[in-house]
């Protein structure tokens, strides 16, 4: 019985930090050991390059720069804790992981796809979700949501309506890409609804784990 | 007349931070524009991922993050600084560049060559210097330069001897490799006889520029 690797998906508002507690608790409550984590960040090293990415700054950042530097961190995340915790059996869950590099980089800025998978090969070298959880909901409501949490806005979240569009249909397409792997969730749902829907792929998830 | 790209590399105390201005007061004093920088830093980015790169600190940095967060001041470099440079036509004089990753993340701290190529490519884009002046000595000569210097070393200097081995074995067969590219200089010599040594090749330099 190992451990599975889970990430959670989709543009600000969608209500991935809200649903990770969830999940995190759907699986310890059948018995599994869970390590919770985040992107960019995840560990040390991770959360000061968060800082870097995420400040809100005068100077534009190199698309290269900001790929580069969200794959250190990444690389890190992966040496640190991903790989150490599923050697050990434990699951692993993720808010975010290279999807959103993709999303982001790919669909937001504009990064050549090709380009980006490059240097996930070269980071990854194999290193993959099992599951991906995909939120998907209109940019607007999302928007509504995040203004809602009232928090000061970082360096993305300032990004405008189009940038999230372009943001949203890229992991659309990821997801009918791959839909073994990327499992989509409608987020413009009540907070319980969603759950009601994760909690069927989770008990599949936790029946696959234990055969 | 278009400007030139020149690095200088060597290991820790081989004098480059001291005959950085030397160069620069040559070609200055030629009716060159001249952009002296360094690496890693080199931009307001990159001088915060130095800061990263050279704290020292308890937890071992993985391999291959030290290698993008490299890859990453150095995009920031060449996007903000180097090509802004050369296409006004200045001539960028540059304390490590590219080299050195090979000396120290290759040679140093034993990272596959060939991983180092791919991140190189795929950063550089056919970026790279005229000319590269080697400051070649034997490591003990450069420590008890280093240490008469008596600033707190940083992490890489707190290295050991076998490692500035390794990257003085690493720069000496780029050299042997890349001839036309690198120029090797005796950095044992006296301040005096290796400024000697650059006039000579800076002045064909110069010249070769003015045709
Ligand atoms: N299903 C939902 N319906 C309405 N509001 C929600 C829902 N899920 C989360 N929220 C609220 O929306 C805001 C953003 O949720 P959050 O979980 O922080 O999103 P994300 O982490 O995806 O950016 C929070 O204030 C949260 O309470
Ligand atoms: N050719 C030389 N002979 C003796 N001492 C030197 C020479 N070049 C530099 N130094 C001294 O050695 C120390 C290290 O030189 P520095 O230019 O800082 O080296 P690097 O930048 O390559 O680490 C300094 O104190 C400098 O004054
Ligand atoms: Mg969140
Ligand atoms: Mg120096």
């Amino acid at each position: 019985m190992s451990g599975k690797f889970i990430s959670i998906e989709g543009i600000e508002g969608a209500g991935k930090s809200t649903q990770l507690q969830f999940i995190a608790d759907y699986l310890r409550s059948h018995g599994k050991q869970v390590v919770v984590t985040r992107e960019p960040g995840g560990t040390l090293l991770g959360e000061e390059i968060r800082q870097v990415l995420l400040k809100p700054t005068d100077q534009a950042m190199g698309e290269d720069t900001e790929l580069l530097l969200m794959f250190a961190a990444r690389s890190e995340h992966i040496k640190q804790v991903i790989e150490p915790a599923l050697k050990r059996g434990d699951w692993v869950l993720s808010d975010r992981f290279v999807d959103a590099t993709f999303a982001y980089q790919g669909g937001g800025r504009g990064i050549d796809e090709q380009r980006i998978s490059e240097l996930a090969s070269w980071t990854l070298q194999g290193c993959h979700t099992d599951v991906t959880f995909l939120f998907d909901l209109p940019v607007a409501v999302g928007q509504t949501r995040v203004e809602q949490r009232q928090q000061q806005k970082d360096r993305f979240e300032q990004e405008k309506q189009a940038f999230f569009e372009r943001v949203r249909i890229c992991y659309l397409a990821r997801a009918k890409a791959e839909p073994q792997r990327i499992k989509l969730i409608d987020a413009s749902q009540s907070i319980e609804a969603i759950q009601q829907q994760l909690s069927q792929h989770l008990v599949q998830l936790v029946d696959n784990a234990a055969l």
